[in-house]
């Protein structure tokens, strides 16, 4: 019988890191920063409280590694496409109705921390990194001037969040073929963002 | 000398009833509904606890009342203009940036209690109502078919709403010029959702 592999302990710090994000996003997107509790989040993950501080400081700091994770996995999962920003738009629709906990979190640290100190690097410096790429989308004639680039991403983003369950008109959750209608939706109003057209004048016929 | 007039006791809780909204806005706006303390509102207003729980009922009724009351004031304010979206959009745009606590109550009502019994009854009937009047200007042909009245709502309320300071972009502050720009953004993202044309094919010159 082959010998049970030993994995190595910065492998078992590794996994304990892992299981204490997933708690500690579990309860953030529930309770916000003021409301988690670090004692339920180390009871979750089968960890004792010190080893939270040890490994990740204080609430805040979790707060900000957990909102910096999913930064980051947002943007490994759905690529910012200036010259695409429907595309983009109906990508990401998709992505926060599968993963309602990410706009939760968003929302609760914009609730929370309104110029509170170093927020979340990640989301800012995503900010930044965005705008720039539509400004050279601009600048390269893929996009429109017509909006700014601040405009632009700030619209695309709340459009593209509009329907999901944190937002304003959904508390029940969406069918499929609700979803799919609301998708096309928000895919439709970016567009109309991004064309670049001569205002229709009313027609006399 | 003539005499003081005496108020009477109906018209004292009133002044009562109404000092304890606006010290329940502030706390509820701040802290949300799980991190408001009813002691704070009370000793804000000068109001012993008892008297808040006899006015008012529980934390979370409470929470209803002002919440209700924010709504009456923002359809008293901002009337619904189906048939103009994108001037509601404007004013809107200039009630929530004047409110900030508007939009920071209606968002922990979302994050805090998404199907949580029966929530504040005037928003859900101003929305049913906004809904109904959109579908109306769409039969009578104001408002084109293009969006459902839902989408199109939603939208209007989303892009009127993202330039807010509980929004993505500003933790920071906006000044006159950049606000001024903004609304002037937003006022052009929502004509173009209502605005019925045909979408512009390249053109080949």
């Amino acid at each position: 019988m082959p010998e049970t592999p030993r994995v190595p302990r910065t492998r078992d710090s590794e996994t304990t890191k892992a299981r204490l994000l997933q708690a500690a996003t579990d309860e953030f997107a529930a309770h916000g920063v003021a409301g988690a509790r670090i004692d339920r989040i180390g009871a979750a993950a089968g960890v004792n409280k010190a080893q939270i501080y040890t490994y990740f400081g204080d609430k805040d700091q979790l707060f900000n590694i957990v909102m910096d994770t999913h930064v980051a996995r947002i943007l490994d999962q759905v690529p910012f496409t200036p010259a695409d920003l429907p595309g983009y738009s109906g990508r990401l629709f998709d992505f926060l109705i599968a993963n309602p906990h990410q706009l939760r979190l968003a929302t609760w640290n914009r609730l929370e921390r309104p110029g509170h100190g170093p927020g979340p690097l990640q989301l800012a410096a995503s900010m930044r990194q965005k705008t720039a790429a539509i400004t050279q989308a601009q600048a390269d004639g893929e996009v429109p001037k017509t909006f700014t680039a601040e405009d632009l991403l700030t619209f695309v983003l709340a459009l593209a969040g509009a329907w999901t369950p944190s937002s304003a008109m959904t508390s029940a959750g969406l069918d499929a073929t609700e979803l799919h209608s609301h998708r096309a939706a928000v895919v439709e109003a970016v567009r109309r963002l991004v064309t670049d057209h001569e205002p229709s004048a009313p027609t006399s016929t």
